[in-house]
């Protein structure tokens, strides 16, 4: 429907009156018309978050990135800017488990998913050659054990700095990234939990929900910190089980839970909808 | 929480570029700061609707309302506008089934609905007593028959200019009002439906959905228009039915429904969050 | 719709081959017929859990229940049976906050819950009136301090007793009843808590689920057991939230949650649908 | 987890006394022990379902299953009776529109559908070759036109025939099969319509969801029969939407929903859970 590449800016920075009329000022002044304009106030924090969307005058969308961004920091707002076209380099890593790397690559492959796989990595071949042949992405076989960690850690960073990687997608990968790989990445890395976080934390969590007996299983996208399953929360959502369900079920349930959140979340955040700051999230939907 | 008033304006009109540019601009030139904005563009109908809400330098609400509704109808919008401590005065009209007028009353007397419930009125005389006792509003009892139709809604409309009532609330009136009626009242009427519209339009839809064997059942909050559960739709909410569900069931399941829609679309009603054209709904949520 | 009473069993005990059979021919032969019958084994506990009800020949429901309890016991299974038309004695504690102590007295007034109310107790007086004048209950006022909570718990007890009551219902009474109290009560008590258990257990789960960014709040209504919100869960649901909803928004939409999970609860207690063994329910819903 | 084989029986027939004891009886007679057993009586109708799994104390399956059918028909029960180890052979009709098609496909290549994929048709050779490399099903290619549908469909029965389809699943085949075809084919065909029916039934449901302003969008599996999208509903889900979505985000977000309502009632029935009678469905989950 879109013909014409729009510009989008996500802002954040100490609140203060009249950012919005400065904002939507300059781009009025500038020929801009905006198409959508979300902000949100975060009255504790002090602090102002803005996704604005615009269809600029000018043509060149570089040159009116750099001046709308100089504008921003004067206001002292930090900000991410891209045009609806971009389409930012993803990493995707998976296990053995297939359903939410296959789910994430059929949408890929549909055109439901803004951005560009650049590879998949794994510490297993199960899904090499059908990330060859059928999804056409390279395939990365990065084995890891105990003794080999910090190594392969090592080999995966200088692969995402080599293809210039904005995005890790953690598609049921079953490794724990260590604290000192998360702090040097320096990018946001996407995981899929199969749990409703808080609850249930840590390994295998559907056993955990089974013992509990909870009468609802649940999934959650975060963004991954040093902290294990204690990120920012971008997306959740819960399925009800009852007596009837054995674990097998809830494995099975949840993976249709596992697949919406994680797609839904990689997707707010490819289309600059997703800013976490304090450990939290605004999803700008 | 909110010490101080706030305005709270909703605005509607043909699209233009600068429009989101002017408004914030005007209330930050007049000292106000913007808490909460935001905008919808139709892109089809060309029409572009916001609820914004400031916190004016201004003491005077009532000049800054005016000042600011002649600035928004030069820029061609329609204008509703009220302070945060507005409430609303309200006409309930209710029949025999309590559920949904209980739910609202208790809602009401808990300080959750922004608004003075100024009487409610009945064909029955079922729900007289407790209006009275325990909610202390004025109960009128309006019996309608096929002959005295005409006369019984006349006497109500003169009621609701009596009291100068600003929002009629359907909390299950099992009356349909005339389209005359509709057409002359002139303020808007919130009406709960047992169903998903516009699946089981008009009379027992939980008999129409239990005969059809669907597997899930709504219910839909909408403005009463001359046109019978054809409607703006503001709100709608469904729950699971299995084949183990009679209609009693489904009766009963439905009135849990029906009580969380109706209030939460009264409630978004009051908050001035719905603005309603082309038959259809705008939920600044 | 139903016009003469009929016969609901609950057993459970250790599985073996041949139950199904035996109960329901035992039912045939004795001219009962089988109106509902549903049945579960935990393979892993070994237990068989069986609801069934049916309509008898026999006139008398005592007898007959005898009869089979004996029966069933011969099977080595524990029987819990009444007839449809039993009303159990409860008794409902609340302190100030009257959301989730009202929406449960409407339904029961509006012939929506199967018991007999026989009083509501509370640390507060704030609902004395209301519960004498309005729903025509007894209403004891049992103020707790960290001194004299053990007397204050003694006289509850003592009140339970004379009462003879079946069934406690916890709806958001803000005190913990103590281990001994509920080691020694011997009746079921239904509680609710407002999280989605087991995450936020404990006080301010509202404040922990904000603090946490989650995106889902919910309700959990269980059984309580001397460890604090820990029983076997009955019944669960949730509601999604976003960065708009302050620890206020999250408050008020919690309570229609807790609302809802606790009244279904209380009724499917009620109708003897749910079976607690081993921390979990089994729920025949 | 299963290592033996269990028998799974649907049954359905005139009520009447002691049905339940009497399969029950005679399956513990035969040395089976019954797993699971779930019945309903609809009482307007008059007529008893039963779905009954057991593991048999014979090792010939398929004798005691000639013997449990013919032990059935004497109550007046119809029967479907089936190992849980059977694979029903299924064809699958697809468009151009791939996103249900492949869900369905992962699934079963996961080994989430206990069925056999005999073929796949389709109007269009859109996914013929992935069919044939990365499903390694058979593919056939039958054009529609309105002057060839007749010969079309025929083609399509014979294919049906000669493989002994037990199932067909229209997994957005965009093509209305004619009466004619439906009353002839004599096996059950599962439909995905892209809306919550019976609201929005025939084309283009996301646009006639989108015009009447409804908040929210649903998909219903149902037995395809001569009236279109009429037939028995297996299941239904919904999602809500907002002002902010247009057609192309209800599209999108509608997909899911059609991917997991259709995988499930696939499933369902695979699983010889769903029994249709007076055009709606008993689905014992």
């Amino acid at each position: 429907m879109q013909t014409q590449a729009t510009l989008i800016a996500l802002l954040h920075g100490p609140d203060a009156p009249g950012i919005v009329a400065r904002t939507s000022g300059w781009i009025f002044e500038n020929g801009g018309n905006i198409l959508h304009a979300d902000q949100h106030c975060d009255a504790e924090a002090g602090i102002f978050v803005q996704r604005i969307e615009w269809s600029p005058a000018a043509a060149d969308l570089e040159a009116e990135s750099a001046r709308f961004s100089a504008f921003a920091a004067q206001l002292g707002m930090q900000v991410k800017i891209a045009p609806s076209t971009a389409r930012p380099k993803v990493a995707v890593l998976v296990s053995k488990q297939g359903h939410a790397f296959h789910d994430l690559m059929q949408r890929w492959r549909a055109g439901e998913m803004p951005c560009s796989v650049a590879f998949v990595a794994s510490n297993h071949t199960t899904w090499a050659e059908e990330t060859a042949q059928y999804y056409h992405a390279p395939f990365h076989h990065i084995p890891v054990s105990s003794e080999t960690k910090p190594a392969a850690e090592a080999a995966l960073l200088d692969l995402l700095r080599e293809h210039q990687i904005e995005l890790i997608v953690l598609a049921r990968y079953m490794q724990v990234l260590s604290a000192d790989f998360l702090n040097r990445v320096n990018i946001p890395v996407i995981n899929i939990h199969h749990s409703f976080l808080p609850a249930f934390a840590g390994a295998k969590p559907y056993h955990q929900a089974y013992s509990r007996g909870v009468k609802l299983i649940g999934a959650t996208a975060h963004y991954a910190t040093p902290v294990l399953d204690d990120g920012p929360i971008i997306h959740q959502a819960v399925t009800p089980i009852s007596h009837r369900h054995h674990v097998d079920d809830l494995v099975r349930r949840g993976q249709d839970l596992e697949k919406l959140v994680l797609a839904q979340a990689v997707r707010w955040h490819l289309q600059n909808r997703v800013l976490a700051f304090h450990n939290k999230t605004v999803v700008f939907d």
